[in-house]
């Protein structure tokens, strides 16, 4: 399995967003994160890294 | 390992761009693929879909 987790880039730091996410959907300005668990989250941020070696999507929230 | 397969969809047709990549980096307008064997594409297209069960990363052409 190859889901990744998801994080908010903030000042340097890291803050977990969701865990073991299996789907990104960007609607408009938002994005939808679904784990592998269901558990869905909506955020309103942009993509900023996408590192599938070491399972991590970085999101920046929007200013 | 987790490298997933970059298409752009398409008149609901996928055409491959690189296969194996394992980061996306969103640049401006344009998006950058690193695939696991070093090969480098940069693409103008928006994310449409990230499925990470399927090893797939769906792109839309900006139009």
């Amino acid at each position: 399995m190859c889901q990744s987790n998801a994080y908010f880039a903030q000042d340097g730091e890291e803050e977990l967003i969701l865990e073991d996410v299996i789907s990104v959907k960007p609607e408009g300005d938002k994005i939808q994160l679904v784990s592998l668990f269901g558990e869905q989250k909506t955020i309103d941020a942009k993509i900023r890294f996408i590192d599938l070696i070491h399972h991590k999507i970085i999101f920046e929230k929007r200013t």
